[in-house]
């Protein structure tokens, strides 16, 4: 009997959660009323038009429109994800053996969803160690070897606006005018940061946004995605079946066909007021970054950081672990002791988390919560 | 605002559902709890190993090799629902252009996933109005005309267990030996039967079976489905990335990375017993069906229904629709004035629905209302 085994959660409500995966796709209260309200298999297809993008009740054809003016696009679909986001246009827009330009900060899954889509990716370098920098002017360089190597452009360029790694945020509007100097389709994944922060496609000139529910838009643990596309991209992108005319062919008719839907359409009215607060993430962000460099975690990436995922090293709670009695798992137990979870269990020399969503109370906590720890157990 | 518009909904609780897309897919109480505890975004991945398909804590590992020896198959991957299993196998076996043979009844994702992945679809006819029976006989026929057509063996068979629209059984080992015969990969479209009846893969001859978690296994309503896939198959359908060599391919490394794995696995000791009681839902649907007969309101599809799915076609129920205020959604409102929904709105003269799951005095009581429609309102 499985479900005797799955331990109930109580991450959320128990401890101080800084795992970067969660801390921008934590409901609120409304949203977990509806998904609670179409818990059940298909509940969103009650009122079916046929298709789930121009589903009216619940008012998923509005909530879309709304969604591409909120990203400054033109067409939204939703897909199972951002990762799933980024394949649509892959499969859409290029063939097996073609080549696309990413950045070496990207997401696995952009790889991986390039390799199913059996095209050759080209990274354009970051800068390394320590900063990780990926300079936009370097996507030109990369774009010219590409023409050089293969005697064609490449066929997309992808940027990861905020990886997930450094937290790490590009300049996308210089990426993006690089990739309409060439005449290359431009897709931003914005996994990280639309819905922490205003992103305006028009503005910055993208051509297809991937964005993730799940991540950022506090759309809780149903999977979903959104793709939004430029009008002069529609139609390559938001292709029908033939004999049925209102399925989109990238997401095989409809894609999350349940309460992922209606979580982040429950969702999105606070998710367009704390974009907002987006400065207050930063500064938060950059208080605690502080505090922990005066103890000797010392953050990798640009700095002053840009972002709540920050990625840390650090000698000094590296060097506890091989006094302490629980060894490297050390850090996970003393955090959890004093009310923090989210970094990954058995890392103490390299880690990241996230301080998205934490009040000013939570951030001197979570400084103290470390210090409290190098001073007890650092030599 | 949108969330202000979102109506809760109160179709479980306040009626008898009888939508058949929903009808599989209701949770069980120990499914909402664990859903609720794993409601946020990313929850499964605290104890992440690197997969989903590896992880421990919850134990998705376990769950999945038990599935595997449920469905007698080898192994199993969690897919982001039953379409995106069957595009899994198509974009894995086959090229734009290539040749595959599905039956008629197919559901219109299949025939989508196909577009998606650029083959070209043969059918197999069923005999028509009114049976819609699908002769596994006919497989060969196709597959031969295939052959000659094309100068090739289409390069994958599919068959639909059980359909959607006339809830029709179709006797899968035959289809599996005439694959066999010819060599093809044999692709079961498990929808609405895995979950539902005991399925065994290595009996029926299934090279691949596709299930859906939020249609026949009581998941709920995140998107899930499952891909299962017989050994002499492994290394064609779940190949991993060259660079992430714990990230499969076709699923773009993980597909369900929520709740709604959370909920398949909460239901799955559910689903484990429900399957010894098959029989029981095949006589409630039956006796149901005999009372609709006598009312004029007559099953489409084979006789007598070996299926909790049924459609219907009803001069009775479409004339009142000519003289009742309502017009043609009269029937929607008396049946929800009975208690009863998950008829599509609108319909009057060809409907289907699925009595899966209720009790005895519940199909009394949809005989009952409408019967007491027909007294009520028939001339």
């Amino acid at each position: 009997m499985i479900t005797k085994e799955i331990e109930l959660r109580d991450w959320e409500e128990e401890y101080i959660n800084i795992n970067p995966l969660q801390t921008g796709g934590r409901t609120y209260p409304d949203t977990r009323k509806a998904i609670v309200s179409y818990i059940d298999g298909y509940s969103i297809c009650d009122w079916c038009k046929g298709a789930l993008g121009i589903t009216d009740r619940p008012p998923v054809r509005e909530f879309l429109d709304d969604v591409s003016k909120f990203l400054g696009m033109d067409y939204t679909m939703l897909t199972n994800g951002c990762r799933e986001a980024k394949f649509a246009v892959l499969h859409a827009l290029t063939k097996p053996e073609d080549a696309i330009v990413v950045d070496s900060n990207r997401h696995y899954s952009t790889y991986v969803a390039a390799e199913r889509a059996g095209v050759k990716v080209y990274d354009v370098p970051s800068n390394g160690y320590p900063e990780y920098r990926i300079n936009p002017d370097n996507y030109a360089v990369v774009i010219g070897n590409v023409k050089k190597e293969t005697g064609s452009l490449p066929k997309l360029v992808l940027l990861t606006h905020v990886d997930g790694n450094y937290g790490n945020l590009v300049d996308a509007e210089k990426v993006a005018r690089i990739c309409h100097e060439y005449g290359i389709p431009f897709l931003l994944n914005a996994a990280y940061s639309s819905g922490r922060m205003h992103i305006n496609g028009k503005k910055i000139g993208a051509d297809f946004i991937a964005a993730s529910g799940h991540k950022s838009w506090a759309a809780g643990g149903g999977n979903i995605g959104l793709l939004s596309v430029a009008g002069q991209w529609k139609d390559k992108i938001i292709t029908y079946s033939r004999k049925y005319e209102i399925k989109p062919l990238e997401i095989i008719g409809c894609s999350s066909r349940g309460s992922a839907t209606i979580a982040l359409m429950a969702s999105f009215p606070y998710v367009k007021e704390r974009v907002n607060h987006w400065n207050k993430e930063v500064e938060n962000s950059r208080g605690l970054m502080k505090e922990l460099e005066c103890l000797g975690i010392n953050q990798i990436g640009v700095k002053p950081t840009e972002h709540d995922l920050n990625f840390v090293e650090s000698e000094v709670l590296f060097r506890i672990s091989e006094i302490h009695k629980k060894k490297h798992f050390y850090l996970y137990y003393e955090l959890k002791d004093r009310g923090i979870v989210g970094i990954k269990p058995g890392l103490t020399r390299n880690f990241k988390f996230s301080t998205y969503g934490k009040t000013e109370e939570q951030i001197k906590h979570l400084a103290w919560a470390f210090k409290d720890i190098v001073e007890k157990h650092g030599n």
